[in-house]
């Protein structure tokens, strides 16, 4: 049985949405990571963060490599281009521009840092979010007319960017492209199975 | 003929080197990233930074997504773990870790920037070089006995920083990897080939 630790609306949220979409059965342990995190959960993640995907013995941590190897699991669900696919390179990029990219612009604005960005991996937040932009006004979903694993994503790094922090600027194609990902069953079912771990 | 965006001692040479691992043909393109860049480049990369990698119609951007694209087109050089191998998502979290953990934690710290980790996906700089120590004493490679595309990007962001920017401590674990790793010809070709393009 696959196992999720997870923890109610943060990073991880994006995981548990794309485990529904895959409809595979699996486990949820909750990590109290706004409570003390046992030392021992470090063998698990590293930074004692969540998600992380426990597959028997095996351990996957980052939300991109859980994605992937979710996916390369699960290649039935159809939820990634593959291999040898037009689209596999920008899927590959694109999840791999969420974790590296739109999180950390998001988050070090948040926290009001106005540093130099051309010495830093993720860069300028307004390329950030100018690239963001155009890539969801050709729509309806982030590789074009299919949804993909990478909607799980960027469906929660736009939620997180434009109603939670407010940062993302308050545009038709970030809200369009919201409401259609957030208006999926299994987004639904994903906010309600995070609202009972919270409660 | 494959295509590498790049500019020399940048973090586009990792790619350089996994391109002389998997020995196949490519060509480069010298990216002035320390001079103008046109703003017609922003096609190729939407934060006009290297490395890019164009193969065709295709364009690859976000380090981890070039090496999975690459290992992918090439599977025959076996410098990845194939789909179900036991390594196979130590590969993944590795992979991804280099661009969204190790990266920022080391260049954050350069511009000497003190936040608070906990609200950045990339967390504790403390965190990342244990994470690292551990798990290249175990050695020889990030992934044990075998080199694989991973010990490209380690090598260059263990190189970046302990030699470069003096951030990660001075430890064996790090000092013995890096010389296992910079002794190889790849590493010696690709540097050369930097060389020249800085010339
Ligand atoms: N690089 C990680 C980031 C994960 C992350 O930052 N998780 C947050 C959840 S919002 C966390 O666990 N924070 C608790 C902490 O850092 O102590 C990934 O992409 O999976
Ligand atoms: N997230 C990108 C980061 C690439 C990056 O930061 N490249 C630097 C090279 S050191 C760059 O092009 N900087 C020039 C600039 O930002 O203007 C990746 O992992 O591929």
């Amino acid at each position: 049985m696959l196992m999720l630790h997870h923890a109610p609306r943060s990073r991880s949220t994006g995981i548990l949405w794309l485990l529904e979409e895959l409809a595979v059965p699996f486990d949820v342990h909750h990590v109290d990571i706004r409570g003390n995190v046992a030392e021992e959960y470090r063998r698990i993640h590293p930074h004692k963060k969540v998600p992380a995907l426990q597959d028997g013995d095996t351990i996957v941590t980052e939300r991109a490599a859980i994605c992937l190897y979710l996916c390369e699991k699960f290649p039935k669900a159809g939820l990634a281009p593959p291999i040898g696919d037009a689209q596999r390179a920008a899927f590959l990029s694109g999840l791999v521009y969420c974790d590296a990219v739109v999180d950390p612009c998001i988050a070090v604005r948040a926290q009001g840092w106005d540093a130099d960005p051309s010495g830093l991996s993720f860069g300028r937040f307004e390329d950030m979010a100018l690239h963001l932009e155009r890539r969801l006004e050709r729509g309806p979903y982030a590789l074009g007319d299919t949804f993909t694993a990478l909607d799980t994503q960027l469906g929660c790094a736009v939620l997180w960017g434009l109603q939670l922090f407010n940062l993302l600027p308050d545009k038709p194609a970030f809200r369009d492209y919201l409401a259609r990902v957030t208006a999926r069953p299994t987004f639904q079912r994903a906010m309600a199975r995070d609202q009972q771990l919270a409660n």
